[in-house]
């Protein structure tokens, strides 16, 4: 499987609504996940185990309405997909968010995953 | 300038069309500029000089009817732009382009720039 074939499924899952299911079928063992958010716990997250958890947290922690997804981006090992949210964080007020996932492939799984937020 | 500000400096002066001017201000002067085209000799830019004469080619041969700028999206010293554009390659078909530009700041330039076509 190219890098191009796993971003077209990766990312048709991700359209689909089926996000856990594209993590669970693409992420390797050892996938590292990072926010830009320096000094935070969440900004570096090591292994299968603990992304799943992350993103447990951040679904108890955010109601989405909707997900608009588009893309994906290739460049060589890398792709980028971009998720338009409408969503309400908890005890917080409703919100528009822009973000773009950096993926990187190796071997047939994703192994790194890096978030940039829209400005 | 923090990598957060260059960002939104050079996504504005995009914005304003000021493509070029962008470019001169904050490219480093062996800014290193990637297409996801493997083998072909525009794979690997380095260097200034190199990459304006590549700018130059690309409009040259592209005849562009509008161009919306989108971002930034920004983690850590990399940020996003994208880039959505109504061009005619000169002698082919009037078409749309979906492209993500990522660049890598060090010591506040860009070091290096890398498209991602959208698919």
């Amino acid at each position: 499987m190219t890098t191009q074939e796993l971003a077209q499924a990766f990312t048709q899952l991700c359209k689909e609504g089926k996000f856990d299911e594209a993590g669970k079928r693409y992420w390797s063992d050892d996938v590292m996940s990072r926010e830009p958010m320096p000094g935070n716990e969440m900004a570096a997250i090591k292994g299968r185990a603990a992304v799943e958890k992350k993103g447990e947290w951040w679904y108890a922690n955010n109601e989405v309405h909707s997900v608009k997804v588009e893309g994906p981006y290739v460049h060589g090992d890398q792709f980028m997909v971009r998720f338009t949210m409408d969503l309400t964080p908890k005890g917080q007020a409703r919100m528009g968010m822009d973000e773009m996932g950096l993926y990187t492939v190796k071997d047939g799984k994703v192994v790194e995953e890096s978030f940039f937020y829209g400005q």
